[in-house]
């Protein structure tokens, strides 16, 4: 039998209540459910301005147009924060697919991101084309001249078995409360990195190889199905690197018809225009925007952070992905600044670009003010995003690094926030829990330990710094807009943004005037 | 306190039990599920021939090709049956619109049926146009030449809370077990009559105001979310009447914005092409087609009949609506007839044309073979389609309507049978309960008292001859595909379809052996 050790001196004394501001809120809820404005800034970046690729024209128009929003408000050190070389911006503006001969009909596709145009109108004959590694190109050599290339085979249809919305309820948000112990991933991360290579190499070759056959266009099946489009990036945005063909995404209900009727042998001849054009000669750099409430007094020289990503992909208007995160943190902003607020420590909002990309800049805004690994030496890893590599140690940390208490992100969509996840970071989750009690009324209730990733927030916390994402409601973020051309401005819900806006705000102004920084998590050690 | 009345001797006495051939519904089955051509032909007719608008080539195509495959099986009487003077055949071949001015992007839409085509690109400044009644033409006049018509306001998108698919479980089939008695509905019936009639005389003054006016195009608003382009009929068919201008259906998702655009004040300028064309100078009679495996011996002059409509709206390929009625009807006389039947009755099939524009080709075959009232002389009434008029007495029987025993139909889409509609007719309950009972393993359970309508069964019913619709899986009918665009091939449930045409196979040659004819309701009387 063993004699249990006292409990260390801190557990034992009763914990401290975290002090909630409730006539701030007060004021903030306010402001932001009676004076919302957060709707004029969505409409104006969706429906003004439109989809945002990165280094696009319309996303150097939503940097501008913020920009002039946050002097407006008489926020300060506005500015454009450029992140190097991302690459060359690139638009469409029409995009047809017709089938020719018995059964003319129109389809429905929309081009691949940094895929050339097709200079005017192109007929050619359909044939199927399955890549799946290096040496499938040589069955394909000297066979695809002038040709339309179906990438890939029919997907069967699969039927939606849940609703297209769906709304957080005390079950669903219970079981968020689990949180899963990671496996030991080691194997399986070397295993998903050389595949990752592998992949772009793959993208890469065959890129130069559809080019030097002199094919004329390739059409890819949509990963979701009922008519909509989903679709990401295809040729290089590099300058240098090879754009491809022209490169279609074509929704399923029209895709699989094609893909039967080749293999039934039948002949099949389609019509493309796609006008597209790179709008930049060489690599561009990309930026984010970023302002600030400063802080005064002992604490003025540290910083809260607040923000969004603002690029989007390319065929809806990023409404839902992101121009929801970006008008959220503009109005809380907006709701702060109009109430006069002097904050301790700064408030620093900051609407990121070539997040779709892979978190580019605020990873690289985050190197370049807070702390980063050394490049890694290991060519595979070189090869990788910066957000995707493995920590190589050591942290190199910059001045700013203790100064940031936390920041905040919201990338999931226009759903209310439920919550916050707390990143495995357990001495944040009392503190949160009291910042959520004012807004329990209006569905922000639960704090969870569990980790969520794919966006900007992960930029922070891989290098030990407080970041975090909110839970929300997922509407039909994974039915019908993530990445699609209905990410328009109709699948918003603007009280939720409205809430959205309040908790955020509210979230900020706690973080500047707490006494203390945010609790972190231990330093993240370098893979050995 | 009375003496209860002795039960009628029919009802005291045990009932007969209806017979049931399992060892035909053995050899029915054995053909469907394992030598099933269903999908075959439902390939062919969505895949190969395509839409199926009433008069339009493909419809020719599909009467053709379904006369040539009841030829090759050897049916008998192959044939098609004209109905007098439909109007003229349309079709279309492309169709682009697209936003130009700041933000140019190509928007989805798809020509309304029987409107004409642009000839060649046309570009024009948008202006929003509500029309409700006559008098709101005036407030445009002199204001529209040269420009493109947003038709009416925008709608609030509407969240999906229910899955896309559905298919029945018990509880929802014992829903259907209750009926629900008819209102007395005589004034609301003049008042929809009316109704009905001054929204077409509407659709036709504005169609020639627009045209007199020199408008450039008008783009409608779909009636689904999501992207789904639900569209029908446009200008008129008929000869001499005005087709009106182009006028395309555009998704909510691109619609919507177009109103907020002008509503704010903004200029929107759009450039629209549509090929279309009408394919007949004059009206031309639609085409049923027709086919027959004989009777023979004392009831070889009765008749039982099977059918489903082939025509289809026009952006689909007419899959779900209802091609896949088609298969399964075309199926169940080739199982037949590769059993080599010889029925008592002669077992007939129709494929009907004209029924998405009131049921058309059905009813004009009822009326010329089975029975019809006379024309009304009511000019309120005889505007109205044939199959939406009141019967106006008395009924005029003609030779075969003594001879039909009923008529089974089949269009809800692909979803399997689970049972029957007994449209109030409870003699036919036990009988059909019976013919189900070797189905009740594969889904097919359940026989209901109600009336379902909407489609061809409707036709005989109206006239008191025995006609049926069974009960189906909704599967996503009505959620994606009911006269949408993405009504194809993929949307199609292959299992549903076999085992749909195993039991209309059986109902049809139950019905053709049976002893007597199926009983009938009480004839219709006209109104007073």
């Amino acid at each position: 039998m063993t004699v249990a050790a006292p409990l260390p001196v801190a557990l034992a004394a009763p914990a401290a209540v975290e002090p909630v501001d409730l006539e701030m809120v007060t004021r903030i809820r306010a402001e932001a459910f009676h004076n919302s404005q957060v709707m004029d800034h969505l409409t104006h970046l969706t429906e003004n301005i439109g989809p945002r690729l990165t280094n696009s024209p319309q996303m150097a128009a939503a940097n501008a147009w913020s920009r002039g929003k946050f002097n407006e408000w008489g926020l300060s050190n506005v500015h454009d924060d450029a992140f190097p070389a991302f690459g060359r911006g690139w638009e469409f503006t029409h995009a047809s697919v017709e089938m020719l001969g018995d059964r003319v009909l129109p389809l429905h596709a929309l081009p691949k991101a940094w895929t050339p145009g097709t200079d005017g109108s192109v007929e050619g004959e359909l044939v199927q084309v399955e890549i799946k590694k290096l040496a499938d190109l040589d069955k394909y050599k000297g066979k695809l001249a002038g040709k339309v290339l179906l990438l890939g085979d029919a997907r069967a249809y699969k039927r939606g078995t849940e609703a297209d919305s769906h709304r957080h309820d005390a079950t669903s948000l219970e079981g968020l409360q689990q949180f899963t112990i990671p496996a030991t991933a080691a194997a399986d991360r070397d295993k998903r990195l050389r595949e990752y290579n592998e992949r772009q190499e793959l993208a890469r070759k065959t890129n130069e190889f559809f080019v030097a056959e002199g094919a004329l266009a390739a059409i890819s099946l949509s990963s979701w199905d009922n008519g909509i489009i989903r679709v990401a990036g295809g040729g290089s945005r590099k300058a240098g690197e090879s754009a491809g063909i022209p490169e279609l995404t074509m929704i399923t209900e029209h895709f699989n018809p094609l893909v039967r009727a080749l293999q039934a042998g039948e002949t099949v001849k389609l019509r493309i225009r796609v006008d597209a054009r790179f709008t930049d000669e060489g690599d561009q750099p990309g930026y984010n925007t970023l302002a600030e409430i400063p802080g005064s007094g002992a604490k003025g020289g540290e910083i809260v952070m607040i923000g969004a990503h603002m690029d989007s992909w390319h065929t809806g208007t990023g409404a839902a992905d992101n121009g929801a995160g970006v008008a959220v943190a503009m109005e809380a902003m907006r709701i702060l600044k109009a109430l006069g607020v002097k904050p301790r420590r700064t408030i620093r909002v900051a609407l990121w670009s070539g997040e779709e990309q892979g978190l580019i800049g605020s990873q690289d805004y985050v190197a370049r003010n807070f702390a980063h690994f050394p490049e890694p030496t290991d060519p595979a890893q070189l090869a990788l995003p910066a957000s995707l590599r493995e920590p190589t140690g050591p942290l190199r940390k910059l001045r700013d690094y203790d100064r940031l208490s936390a920041y905040f992100n919201m990338d999931n969509g226009s759903g209310r926030f439920r919550g916050i996840y707390a990143q495995e970071n357990l001495a944040v989750m009392p503190i949160f829990e009291a910042w959520l009690k004012p807004f329990n009324d209006v569905g922000a209730t639960t704090v969870v330990t569990r980790n969520t990733g794919s966006t900007d927030h992960i930029a922070f916390d891989r290098v030990g710094l407080p970041g975090f994402q909110f839970i929300q409601d997922r509407l039909d973020y994974f039915s019908n807009v993530h990445h699609t051309h209905l990410d328009t401005w109709d699948h918003i819900e603007a009280e939720d943004l409205k809430q959205a806006a309040a908790v955020m705000a509210s979230f900020a102004w706690h973080a500047a005037m707490r006494e203390e920084k945010l609790p972190r998590k231990p330093e993240p050690k370098p893979a050995p």
